[in-house]
């Protein structure tokens, strides 16, 4: 088996996630990183003793396909910002692959890719990933299952990104880290067949750690942590102050999880369904989601596949680097 | 939207869970029922008020395409026997959809049924359900994200046809009802991230409730039931033994379930997911699994697939009575 070589574009958290996952999978093999800071890049690998053959700056207005040549880019960069330019622009020499995760705009961004990879003959696998990704799986498998169940999201424990940055605009307030933790009594009456309607503060609630200046108010901080609209007010919010050193030692971190449950009824009888993970890291989760949906693109894109998917459109053999016939001897 | 015609092929309590998910999905529509014992079928339908076009002998060696016109057949008899038969004779008429669980002979049954459905211009997917079904994609989409993963199936609290029967065969049993249970043990071990080997008898262990004739010897039946090779023996079993009445009134459930664990690393960091499923009715929670897979089952067809194919084969989207455009829109 000839490996299918890779190509990380960005090499934050999650691009070293993805190198870290193809390291683990035989059939994977990484061609080259382009990033915007090639230099950091490169004393990144050197600590790690990992070779690659270029370092591109992401800027520069070329085709890379012809320098680091792939059967698949795995596009690492953040949804609001960098994804929505990089995508479409590496979706006309490459077939790609994803983590957008603004919900609310996947349908455009997916008419976007769409139409680039048609044109350009690309296939393009967006937000892949555990939510969406996963998580979107066990959603819509559940709902097609069972119809009128209800199907429940939960997120955490684990840091949302968003929440700390919004804290960090506050003024006096050096650092800070939001964990995103689901209510267990909300777990609880839904496992127990209640079908709850929940408010968006009755599912989760929030925990902030924060470093403050040394002058700075923290009740005045605290209050306004509390009463953020959206981010925090309709929540429980717990606001604990820490050091700089505390923030380092004890919340570097970057683990996450969730759960999907599924409640409902055939004919008289009750059913429940639960799928739930727990990422000691979450880019290294990600990372390795990412690299196995890898897979499936350039399988379908051998078959002549064009546009744009999600991982709605992938099955289960396609991700898988077995044969259908291993599988079914094994798997099924 | 012009619904989904579906054949019953069988309708034991199998048959009754299809018929009643059939009910609860607005784009199917029952064309009618192929069983044995037509008058069984015509008695407990006429209980429930419910009407069919046509029951016809399954024995009758005729096309019943034309009198049960019908995009997908789903055929609702036993592995052991019935559907060896029963599914390349059906493939040959209708597109088809199954339950087939025995899992060694899957990969002989598969070309069996891939040879007809391709002969025939037809598409059969086989081994639909929750194990083989649900369980088999959990298992390949975490062994695919997560290489070096371990994967872990358990079933159960659930009652065991096969080892209920087994116990029936002992002199002196009138009858009896097997329970698998998943020991707690193993579950907190896996969880807890240890990796661990199991012997069959440390994952579960057994519970049989037995109606013995009055003069029977309860000791030596018991000894019989523990000292069963493969059925009991590697395992903990614990045997009761109540009176028919107690059996029908409180052992009549058809209630099932099962978990499948996946534990593992993505670098440094510890992974662990875990799918779980708690079923009040198997047979409902089955039958409206195939349900689901007979609509994908429609579109491939109609998409010209032929031969077979098993959930591996099968995405997401294709099961959902929701647009592509809907999923994106509010699943993703």
């Amino acid at each position: 088996m000839s490996s299918r070589k890779i190509v990380i574009v960005g090499y934050g958290n999650l691009g070293q996630g993805v190198h870290a996952a193809i390291e683990k999978n035989r059939d994977m093999e990484l061609s080259g990183i382009i990033s915007r800071d090639p230099d950091r890049v490169r004393q990144t690998l050197a600590a790690r003793q990992l070779t690659v053959k270029t370092v591109l700056d992401a800027n520069q207005k070329i085709d890379f396909s012809e320098q680091l040549p792939a059967e698949v880019a795995i596009l690492c960069g953040g949804s609001k910002s960098d994804l929505t330019e990089q995508g479409p622009k590496f979706a006309r020499h490459y077939n790609v692959v994803d983590s957008f995760d603004t919900h609310d705009r996947i349908p455009d961004y997916f008419q976007q890719m769409d139409k680039v990879g048609k044109r350009q003959k690309k296939l393009a696998l967006i937000s892949a990933g555990w939510d969406p990704g996963i998580f979107s799986v066990e959603r819509v498998q559940a709902a097609a299952f069972f119809p009128e169940s209800e199907i429940y999201s939960f997120w955490g424990p684990g840091v949302s990104q968003g929440h700390s940055d919004a804290v960090r605009q506050i003024p006096g307030v050096q650092d800070a880290r939001q964990y995103t933790i689901p209510l267990e009594a909300a777990l609880t009456a839904i496992r127990q067949g209640k079908n709850p309607d929940f408010e968006p503060g009755e599912k989760h609630f929030r925990k902030v750690y924060v470093v403050a200046d040394e002058k700075a108010n923290r009740e005045e901080i605290s209050r306004q942590i509390k009463t953020m609209p959206d981010y925090f007010e309709p929540y429980q919010t717990e606001v604990i102050f820490i050091t700089q050193k505390e923030l380092e030692e004890e919340h570097h971190e970057m683990s996450h999880g969730g759960t999907v449950l599924c409640t409902g009824k055939t004919g008289a009888a009750k059913i429940n369904t639960e799928y739930s993970c727990n990422w000691g890291s979450n880019p290294g989760a990600t990372g390795s989601i990412l690299v196995a949906y890898a897979r499936a693109v350039h399988r379908l894109a051998r078959r002549g596949e064009t546009g744009a998917r999600t991982v709605l459109d992938i099955c289960a053999a396609d991700i898988s680097p077995l044969s259908r016939r291993e599988l079914r001897e094994s798997f099924v």
